[in-house]
């Protein structure tokens, strides 16, 4: 692995292979090709054509929720969606849209429908140098079981936003106090596009820094991370480097964390296709 | 204008306007049609064709660059490149390469490659507000005369690097010793591409900040910037959102520092378009 090969693995979307899901006039997703015919049997909710699907369920976001989840039941039947996570993303055109629906986080990639979350780079600088606070991933998380992690990730739920997803999981997550989390800086937004074996993975991260006083220590308290550990920078990099031991996606919020902070210098070859691969164009 | 409004006019390419310039099997810039057709009696050095040029010139760099020169000669009496500017910049398929061949700075838009700059972020941090160092473009400016500009910024001359060019520019544009513009962090880089009178921008911008300290005051030595202000940026973020006093790209560099710092949050609409489109897909 390289860098830049861990941003093409989260990148490696293909545009051929699938077909817009459309609500009105506006695209809510991408859906594989094969997906997109396991939809035509649902006439009253989908209405499947060669070059996309169209939302076809009206009336308000709980009308239109309660109309795709029937579909999304019947797809769990038929082992195409894997399970319910019981956590509902919501739909929407755009980041800071009315939702359209409701969707259970499981059936998410099976629709393409663009995914938001929060990762939380928490670090110490001591004479100089950085080292990160990085988490293991429980053993039996669906996604990326035992793989490093962030300080704190999470998904955001239906109706809540960025910072209050945030706190709540820095707080479940690591236990970090409500005082310190307030000083967690935002400091950008990267985005890629994904194929997985359910479906297509469109997401969004929004970053945060939190620099950590000397005397602190995460503690997990939802199991999902194993332990804890802080490691300088230059070891996280040649990890990443080296190795697919970081969770697909943390590969890439470290690399911006090392970008932002000058870890990277523009003269270096590959440079600017890191710089700008960690960016993936909203379309 | 909005903060939005800055990033659309600075990537308002318009991808049917133009042909791609090739070298060999390497795209290295976009032709707009007329620049095209303009190139079609040079038959030695260019073949023009309905949706291509390619470069015929061959051999070394310094060949392909006297090739070229003549026919950006013709191009200055015919009034198409407004003058010669006596620098010379790079033409490589990515950052990096090769260069295939050194183009005259005036000419660069009309071939529409791609050019690479320096951008500084010069910044005080009192009481947890940040300030930034702001200079006033000279009355005599080709481009933006009399706009306010970054701290210290300037195009990546031949042969040179984004550090190396740094440091001159710091030197000759703010008299910044040598002891601190070492001290410079790298945080990455930003992309656009706009239409202009001549042809076609394509533009890559390393960014660095730098924490000055209080006793710093900016001298310019090159009469390239009339005078300095250091500004709190509640009123740089206001000016920008209002107004078109800042060097056009100079807003996207200011956004993106907001963005780092904190100064901007998720939550708020329109928050992922703006730290997604300061990064443009490099194609």
């Amino acid at each position: 692995m390289s860098f830049a090969d861990h941003i093409r693995r989260c990148n490696n979307y293909d545009p051929a292979g699938a077909v817009p899901l459309v609500a009105g006039d506006q695209r809510i997703g991408w859906l594989r090709r094969d997906n997109a015919a396991a939809l035509a049997r649902f006439t009253r909710v989908f209405a499947v054509a060669a070059e996309r699907v169209d939302l076809l369920a009206s009336g308000d976001a709980d009308a239109v929720s309660a109309a795709v989840d029937e579909v999304v039941e019947a797809l769990v039947v038929d082992g195409r969606v894997p399970k319910w996570r019981n956590e509902t993303f919501d739909v929407m055109p755009r980041w800071g849209d009315q939702p359209i629906f409701r969707l259970d986080r499981g059936a998410v990639p099976f629709f393409g429908v663009r995914a938001y979350g929060v990762h939380l780079n928490g670090y110490r600088r001591e004479d100089g140098l950085l080292s990160l606070w990085i988490g293991q991933r429980a053993p039996d998380k669906r996604v990326d079981p035992n793989k490093l992690d962030n300080l704190v990730a999470g998904g955001i739920g239906n109706g809540h936003g960025a910072a209050a997803t945030l706190a709540k999981e820095a707080d479940e997550e690591a236990a970090i106090p409500a005082g310190l989390i307030r000083r967690a800086v935002p400091v950008g937004a990267m985005t890629y596009r994904m194929e997985t074996p359910i479906g297509i993975r469109d997401d969004v991260m929004f970053v945060y820094d939190l620099e950590v006083p000397d005397d602190f220590a995460p503690q997990n308290r939802d199991g999902e991370i194993v332990r804890f550990e802080l490691m300088a920078m230059d070891a996280v990099l040649d990890r990443i480097r080296t190795t697919e031991d970081f969770k697909f996606n943390v590969n890439l919020v470290i690399l911006d964390f090392a970008l932002r902070h000058g870890l990277l210098r523009p003269d270096e070859p590959g440079y600017l296709d890191l710089a700008n691969g960690l960016h993936r164009s909203l379309d």
